[in-house]
């Protein structure tokens, strides 16, 4: 990674930026600010409701939860903003069903998409982008930007539209006009790979909030590392739109309930809450009280029951948000779906396809928009076109600020310009252990806690935890505390028993600072099943989030199947851009945390022993880096009778194999096969040196599925692994009953060669 | 499956049970009833606590949920139980200390194991099993058996020490003293195929309580169809223990806003609330209020503020949950995680080891407890004797009752025997449908749905639906209604944006009547991996849940790579014990479906298109039925140039391929692999049929990983799939732009033959 002495901080960041387009660099001019005029508010009318609609309204008036604002409580005569004051409240109607039209319109271009939800919250929509949040949108990565994720992601024309207007360079007219089609900047769901702008990948319900709950946690995490009584350089809001979706998945009550835990008062949620989802009413499966699950997760819950046209209301909602610090806030914001469609409003119809062309007129005549697809009126452009030199303003007073603060606080300011920029430390890597063959034999759990305690000291990024499990997965950083509510600076996390929401809480923090903050976590192995939908969020969006998977294999002996990986390893094996490393011993072990620090847009998972495991002759970080490599060999000229390969724990029993085959006079190779991704990604004629072709006698051991292995050892090879469930005995029993040992290895070698 | 028609239902299920014992069947011999007589309580005495212990109480005391039960405002002077009177505190008290020294025993034998949760848990395990739970030791399989589930099955050692008290042959004294070791029937976590008389498999966080939602419903649904007013033929509860880890997973969350939306009044849950999770305190990630939320799920709440010692507010407690009719009840019991233990009482150290020789001293010393090692003292033998007389006579009582039922209500009595014996209606799989080449092109997922309202019209136990995607998965059954909480009759179950919690459910379904119960859900394939973990719990522990899984690849399209599974098919195809089926039309869908409904203790996975596919020549319900056979082939002499191999959507593509590569002179072979797990059980003689050993010319086709495709096409073929993520574009660009076309397999074709 280029060195960034040389540039300012946000250069850095866009420099390192993916972005598609050209973005300007120009953004330090400060324009001046040349906002509209604020008159006051007039009571607005409601459009076209239907009778169900009318319906849910009164089930949700019945509703016990607390409704603090009230329609009309509060007059927005003038509104103060980030970026001053807020337009009149007819500017703001146009610009509302701006981004309703933009959503109308790019659906029906694409005939497929979901504009119910952007119709629906166009009005929070509106205020969060165009009066609340701090961004700067022609640099997307300027640090101290609010974060917002649509966490119900398939409402991305919401996003598109506010990133459209707000003046981000990824989202353009053309860009609206091909979405969802190839190569288009605007996916079906927001990709933050994609379009600059977009935080995190949603879409898959309920990862979105708790991702949100990560950048969160970043946030007051290096506020509390950072910041100083004169000089609060960490200072941003983190929010969220969810819906019904969103809520009913267990990932958000798990997430939910540690930023309850945590206070994480700078986290600001909206629910959409507008009683349908795909299937119909929510009454036919989701009845519970929202409200009330979320004070008992230690939430400040806020109801704004008119979130159609109460703009004022949610401008209030806003506010009470802000004014508690300790607690996180949901805004419950009662809407419509498709709001404004005459006969799909407030209907499942309405949620995951275009409206037809027959509807969009109807819609437009109900909503009095003579305009062409994807028009912006004048006065709308002109009004968001405040944000680009405002955006440009912001991020220079925060630059102005860094300069002082790296003035009088020299070594923070290195250290948090570290997290910002993803460089990593100069010779980090060399505060890797190393090990002989001689060191004592250990369990790759007890080697990863010494990796990750040398990692943690020279990596000022580097945070993490397990699920409940701390003691046995050896996740502990022996120098810091606990981060918790009140010693948010320090860096061991207690997830509790949430997988799930852990690995997307997990990413969050990693995109929060893609490249300087470096999250790992932890569970059993077997428990990826739990939080694979985060993990493949990772690969997806390249969080490159460190998996400390241990008790790897029926190695665990006792626990018995239900906590024994058997296809797990191959089902990480077959997932795009993630890197599955089995390490066998120390030396490995260190290889292994090197790879996974220096993939910092792919995820790794680290899948470590239970049980002790010898230090091995002949492995290596170097090693490691080539995914497969040879640890022992006695053969020449590049053809052995017979190669064993091995991962993990069994690449000591391949070890064992070819001692004995060697005395009978085998001339024999062991290869350490750590990492599939990386062997894959070496030149032909390395794989060939590890590999002969010639050699068609290959043994591989693995206690796993043997899914997948007959790309290695080919169709005349042997592979030794478990292809059915595990058995709750003492691991050495196990092993010796499924047949993986020595004595195995040894006759299927003897078989082949 | 023998027919049942000579015996009675119990016997039939005896029968059909796996029991590696030899169950004595003379279970119907009504023994007089000799229950020892109660005496007037005395007010226990609370062995040592800690004094964080007492710190915790106090917290406890100030939280705001309901506390309706008050320690001693209950007086057991005479307690009415499910078998007579309970006994006298002195005896129930040595009988809870029996289960914990059971418990500590086992654990400080196998040197493995979790004493905690079985010292804290066993007062309420006591006056379940023995005053509350109806159940016939004797015959585990008693259809209208109380169910039990401990969700947190890490305890197992509670439920063992009570199956042994009970008189279950599953657990004597021997079985015990083998607890964790290699094939025994005590193995680390309950497991449903290793030990009768634990109805489902747990130790996987959430896994149970979600379960016994299942189980609850499949009880409310059967009563609702069968029941009549002058014969309540269904009738029992289902009791469940979980834990704070439980408390905290996504999944139980799910389950539970499901349990108290359908309102499932006879499912009364324990929350083990001891204030320790493996990493410590729950303070340091855990401080929700548990009340609150589950109030907010709809849920009766009650505290038993005094689990320890506290038998009449436990007694009290469930008489309450009982007299609750339209609500689950969740029993927040207060205890202390290894009660008795001197020094580890009430920390984490006591939740997973042994206590060790000296603290297992101190424990006997503590509680007064003088016997040796697994001594169960004579009073309490003979006080838990009754169970075996008295559940016998309970079946006795129902068997006569169902004699009654059956001479009044002959067509529902035979339906429901059916759905209690499992046996499937002769000539069921008549009703699938089939197809002709000409039949109309069509999704794989609308076939489905043909299926399944097929299935269900035959099958009376055929009941499922889908995570919030019932429009999209096409799992409607027309002819049905919803199962809600005033409908539970219906069969159309609707869960809500809960993946995870509908798999466990299902499994809780299939487990309550298997065989006869035939439970489907449904999502897109890639949501999956929300739901892997109740997934593999199906395959484990033997659920023939049939999981409906549509949009099955990049064939989805616009909804881009968040939505689009590539990995998936290989990662199932990696996982024991379960049939992953992609069916390419009409026939081969409902082939897949008669495989999935044979299947009964081994769940299938259908991956079905959200496209249209063309109804192919030479498809068969025949040849799903071996996982792989040839459709097509102008060959002689079982020595075709190529095989061209296919699944699901992409076997279309090769058929096209191969009719472009027969005008070209070649002689072309299309397989279709619609399930490896079924041709791998195939024989040898018949897999040289499909894939002769010297045709090396193989070129493989699907819309998914590459990986593992080396088994099938060798190492000198051609694997044509997708190994990075998908894109958001319509469908047929994809496929074009990721090379999944004819033109690319022709070309494969002519470099390989």
């Amino acid at each position: 990674m280029a060195s960034s002495t040389s540039l300012t901080l946000s250069q850095a960041l866009l420099a390192r930026a993916t972005s598609l387009h050209q973005s300007s660099t120009d953004r330090v001019s400060l324009a001046t600010f040349t906002g509209l005029k604020s008159s006051s508010t007039t009571t607005t009318t409601t459009p076209l409701l239907s009778s169900s609609r009318r319906a849910a309204n009164r089930r949700c008036a019945a509703l016990p939860g607390p409704a603090r604002t009230r329609p009309g409580a509060v007059k927005a005569v003038s509104v103060e903003t980030a970026v001053g004051q807020a337009a009149d409240t007819a500017l703001v109607e146009k610009s509302i069903n701006t981004i309703r039209f933009l959503a109308i319109d790019a659906v029906e271009k694409a005939n497929s998409g979901h504009p119910g939800l952007p119709m629906g919250c166009a009005p929070m929509g509106h205020v969060l982008y165009d009066e609340v949040m701090r961004y700067n949108p022609k640099n997307p990565y300027w640090f101290n930007r609010d974060r917002f994720v649509l966490s119900a992601g398939h409402g991305c024309m919401l996003q598109y539209a506010l990133l459209h207007l707000a003046g981000y360079d990824s989202v353009q007219e053309e860009d609206l006009k091909s979405f969802r089609q190839w190569g288009s900047r605007t996916p079906g769901h927001p990709e933050n790979f994609e379009t600059p702008g977009v935080e995190v990948t949603t879409g898959p319900l309920g990862q979105g909030i708790a991702n949100a709950v990560g950048l969160a946690l970043a946030e007051k995490h290096l506020a509390a590392r950072y910041n100083k009584p004169d000089n609060e350089i960490v200072d941003h809001y983190t929010y969220v739109i969810l819906g019904d979706g969103c809520q009913m998945e267990g990932i958000s009550n798990e997430a939910c309930s540690l930023a309850g835990h945590w206070g994480l008062g700078k986290l600001i949620a909206f629910y959409d809450d507008n009683h349908i989802s795909i299937d119909g009413d929510t009454e036919i499966a989701f009845t519970e009280s929202v409200d009330k699950r979320f004070e008992g997760l230690g939430w400040h819950v806020i109801w704004v029951k008119n979130g159609n046209t109460g703009y004022d209301e949610i401008r209030a909602a806003i506010k009470e948000a802000k004014a508690v610090t300790d607690k996180p806030t949901l805004i419950k914001v009662t809407t419509t779906i498709g709001f404004g469609s005459p006969n799909k409003a407030n209907s499942y119809s309405v949620h995951g396809s275009a409206l037809g062309a027959k509807e969009v007129d109807a819609t437009r005549k109900n909503l009095g928009w003579p305009f062409e697809p994807f028009h912006v009126p004048e006065d709308v452009k002109k009004h968001w076109s405040r944000h680009a030199p405002k955006g440009s303003a912001l991020e220079a007073e925060w630059n102005a600020k860094f300069a002082e603060y790296e003035k009088k606080y020299k070594e923070e300011a290195a250290e948090l310009k570290s997290i910002i920029t993803g460089e990593l430390p100069v010779g980090w890597e060399k505060a890797l252990p190393t090990y002989t063959p001689e060191s004592p034999a250990d369990a790759t759990r007890n080697l990863s806690q010494q990796c990750l305690n040398a990692l943690a000291k020279v990596l000022p990024g580097f945070l993490g935890g397990s699920a409940d499990l701390a003691s046995s997965n050896m996740t502990l950083l022996k120098m810091f505390g606990d981060f918790q509510k009140d010693t948010p600076e320090e860096r061991n996390v207690r997830f509790g028993v949430r997988e799930h929401g852990m690995g997307a809480i997990c990413n969050g923090i990693a995109l929060h600072s893609p490249g300087g903050l470096i999250p790992y976590c932890a569970t059993f192995f077997v428990f990826t099943d739990y939080m694979r939908a985060a993990i493949r969020i990772s690969a997806l969006s390249e969080a490159g989030v460190i998996y400390v998977m241990t008790h790897d294999s029926i190695g665990l002996g006792e626990d018995g199947p239900t906590h024994q990986p058997i296809e797990h390893i191959a089902s990480f094996r077959a997932m795009p851009n993630i890197l599955m490393l089995r390490p066998a011993d120390g030396n490995e072990t260190a290889g292994a945390y090197k790879v996974a620090v220096l993939n910092r847009k792919r995820p790794s998972i680290l899948a470590l022993s239970r049980q002790k495991l010898k230090q091995l002759p002949g492995t290596s970080i170097e090693g490691v880096e080539k995914g497969g490599y040879i640890i022992s060999d006695n053969s020449s000229g590049n053809k052995p009778d017979v190669i064993l390969i091995g991962t993990g724990s069994e690449l000591e029993i391949a070890a064992q194999a070819a001692e004995e085959l060697r005395k009978e006079g085998k001339a024999v190779r062991v290869v350490s096969f750590i990492s599939w991704e990386l062997f894959d990604e070496q030149s032909d004629a390395y794989k060939e040196s590890v590999l002969p072709a010639a050699v068609s006698a290959r043994v591989s051991i693995e206690a796993g599925s043997t899914f997948g292995w007959e790309k290695i050892i080919g169709s005349k090879g042997k592979a030794i692994g478990i292809d059915r469930f595990g058995a709750s005995a003492p691991a050495g029993r196990i092993y010796k009953e499924y047949g993986l040992t020595a004595e195995a290895v040894i006759a299927a070698a003897k078989e082949l060669s």
